[in-house]
């Protein structure tokens, strides 16, 4: 896709308007830092973020209050794939998919880069788990769409965490006799993103990027993209079979092992932790834990 | 919930315009035979249907097409029941679950009354399957609703197909580990509703209603609401459980035994096949099956 920015940030300016806009960064490492010092200027963009039409203003403006790069409302669905990385599968106990499987979260498990990730009481009790993961969003609505056009079809990336109630998920108690995903993982907020979109254009198929999950600063997860056993464009043409994918639909794309439920005892999320996502070009995802 | 309506309709009008409204009738039986006859009118709505200030026309106009009651559009989600009927879970091999379990179909899979239902090359090798249910949906949104205050979210209630791929949902060369629910049922136009909406003023809790499915004439499914594992109360409560319901969601309840899979030898829908679905009081939803 072509678009009119390369990076993108949603972010509240002086005047306490919401904006996206593009960074005035020379690398994305930079941007939470200069949003810290107070000193991250952005350039607001005039009409929708999806839209190769629209234009970005040729003056910046200060970045007041840094947000996620999408707003629930933009996002119809969010559809999370599990078993993607093999040393997850391994972690889960499970055997390897031939095709990929999904959950899906709604809009309202959007959650803004920095913001408290809400757990409801249902989702507290020795359960409560991260899933580092690099996500996508696609920019222009399709259906049946082949693998070699599927970049296309993919407006950008970003860091995000798939928040988890493993009991709601496993245990069979709660879960029924198969497995469950979408009450589990599907709370709202439960799909923080951030801290900003970056294109396709700059990251083509993002299958070479580094992937690390620290709770409370502690190392968990450390893997790369390229161990996803199903790629971005593999991804974008399983999912649109027979299904249109709407514009501004977000996939997480799986998680690697080194989740809270695969430690030895599983140590599990509680409240007051914070959970840090890092993808090597799409910046560190931060939210802190809520027992509501 | 207080609307202004106690049974609604979408429609095109002579002006070829859609349009909802209440339908001129005594009752929902005659609701199809007088459009077939051409002899069906409608009392226009002006303004949003889920809003209790919006107001009928006081004349009515000819319905030249009926159409399903909701357009996909205002359809964020269908949260769709797994195993929610006992008959149809010694049907499907499972244990009774102690919590709903459900799965997400996109907006997407909304179809109208009266409309083929695209089966894509991938859903078509010997699974295509049918689920007669009672639906409702949510007209005004909430979170955390309790049982007891569960009605005042309900705007009404539907008849309709949960169609399903079982290959894709059951078999574990394609579904994995673990059955999925989201991508076998989760195509394009997989939830066909009608023909009409019936106002939870009218209906109660929907509790005491019988199911029939037919397929090619011939009685495949017969039930009734009172069978519920977990009834419609039961399932507000337990959805919006840390997680917002929005406004125009559609919850299909679960499906009684009687589905193509459960037959000895499994008899699955084939090309130009109708599948009929009656809930009393809910009318009959007609639908014809086309191969893509």
């Amino acid at each position: 896709m072509k678009l009119p920015w390369k990076r993108l940030v949603r972010f509240v300016g002086v005047d306490g308007s919401s904006y996206y806009g593009e960074p005035d960064i020379t690398n994305v490492e930079n941007l939470v830092d200069l949003y810290r010092a107070g000193k991250l200027n952005a350039y607001p963009l005039d009409g929708d973020i999806f839209d190769g039409s629209a234009t970005l203003s040729t003056h910046s403006i200060k970045v007041e209050k840094l947000l996620g790069p999408l707003e629930a409302s933009q996002v119809p669905a969010v559809k999370g794939i599990g078993l993607n990385y093999v040393s997850h599968i391994k972690e889960a106990g499970r055997t390897t998919p031939t095709y990929p499987m999904f959950f899906i979260k709604g809009s309202k498990s959007v959650n803004d880069w920095g913001a408290p990730i809400p757990i409801p009481k249902v989702a507290q009790q020795e359960q409560c788990d991260y899933e580092g993961e690099m996500c996508f969003v696609i920019g222009r609505e399709g259906k049946d769409i082949p693998k070699a056009e599927a970049l296309n079809y993919v407006a950008g990336y970003m860091t995000g965490n798939d928040m988890s109630a493993r009991t709601w998920q496993r245990n069979p108690k709660f879960a029924g006799p198969v497995p469950q995903f979408n009450f589990s993982k599907g709370f709202d907020k439960y799909a923080p993103l951030g801290p900003l979109l970056v294109s396709t254009e700059l990251l083509g198929d993002a299958s070479n990027l580094d992937l690390e999950t620290r709770v409370n600063g502690e190392l968990r997860q450390s893997s790369n993209t390229s161990d996803l056993l199903f790629d971005v464009p593999t991804l974008v043409e399983f999912l649109s079979q027979g299904t249109t994918l709407e514009k501004g639909t977000v996939v997480m794309t799986g998680t690697p092992r080194g989740v809270g439920m695969g430690m030895n005892p599983p140590v599990w999320l509680k409240h007051g932790d914070t959970v840090e996502v890092t993808v090597g070009g799409l910046g560190t995802l931060a939210n802190s834990i809520v027992f509501e």
